[in-house]
């Protein structure tokens, strides 16, 4: 019961920092939501930084954790390629309002905390530089800059969380494939 | 003297908006910034969010305007991209801060300033996907969705103001070269 209301706090704050922004969100705008009164709420959490905290490490995790699993499996560079760009691209579809709070929001955390998301997120992009110089070695992709390269693909997947909608005519999968075959093949003819 | 004050009010709003965010920033704050009284500053603005609208429509305006001028050049798609890739990754390299104030703090606008810069920006889309499909017309590119990939180079290009730093060992303008080339010709050997 104490981890579910936890987690309903969770949520609540993921959309109300979402919608209005961590700053312009209150703890008794968090409180409200989830039907507690604002001394209640502090049963369960400490500050409104501490929320911010939970959730933007909770998003940078989740990227990790499957990214973590692709860098181990016994296939081409090229495949873990398309694997990380559709993981990217999905886990972004998916958890639209969280990923938000991390990408905008993450820079109103208190230097310490900012620190470890800091590093979790650098940790994301060896993984990804990982992959291409591992296939650049493998001679599938051309000799090139694989922090550049991870960023452009990380820019093109993170930018989804402004313009993706749940319904639309692609799938996150088919969005992801089609993300992975213009980076690998290009657009040119 | 009075222009002169009031772009010195933006510099310093920009600044804040960039380092604190919008909603952490006080019109006191920036009165402090620039030396003046709070009420004296209202001689120069209305509000808080008078600021923030002028500053994302300069920056948005600034996109739309030289991309205007690509599209009207006469040289081929490929070369527009190229062009505008260039321009979309020197702008965001040399306006930092005042890209960061649109990406970022555009969403806390009131609803019909929002819609104004909404517009903008689908404009500016509207301008990139008219080049890819003239480019596919004209038999440069191959046959695809021209607004997915829009999205995909301007996610990119967009994801500068998150992590280029000045002084490094590229250019904006290298950078942008290179992600015209990722985005021409793949990374797959």
């Amino acid at each position: 019961m104490g981890i579910n209301k936890y987690e309903e706090i969770a949520q609540a704050a993921i959309k109300l920092f979402e919608r209005k922004g961590y700053h312009a969100t209150s703890v008794q705008d968090i409180a409200d939501e989830v039907g507690l009164q604002k001394g209640s709420l502090y049963h369960y959490i400490s500050s409104k930084e501490e929320l911010l905290m939970k959730i933007t490490q909770q998003s940078i995790n989740g990227f990790n954790r499957r990214m973590e699993k692709i860098i181990e499996s016994q296939v081409s560079s090229k495949d873990k390629l398309i694997l990380a760009i559709q993981h990217h691209v999905t886990y972004v579809a998916r958890n639209m309002e969280m990923t938000t709070v991390l990408l905008r929001e993450a820079f109103s955390l208190e230097p310490d905390h900012h620190k470890v998301i800091k590093e979790e997120t650098d940790r994301y992009l060896k993984l990804w530089t990982t992959i291409i110089d591992e296939g650049v070695q493998a001679d599938e992709f051309k000799p090139g800059d694989s922090r550049l390269i991870a960023l452009a693909i990380l820019g093109s997947a993170n930018w989804l969380h402004r313009w993706y909608q749940e319904g639309g005519k692609m799938t996150p999968e088919e969005i992801g494939n089609y993300f992975a075959q213009i980076f690998l093949e290009g657009i040119k003819k």
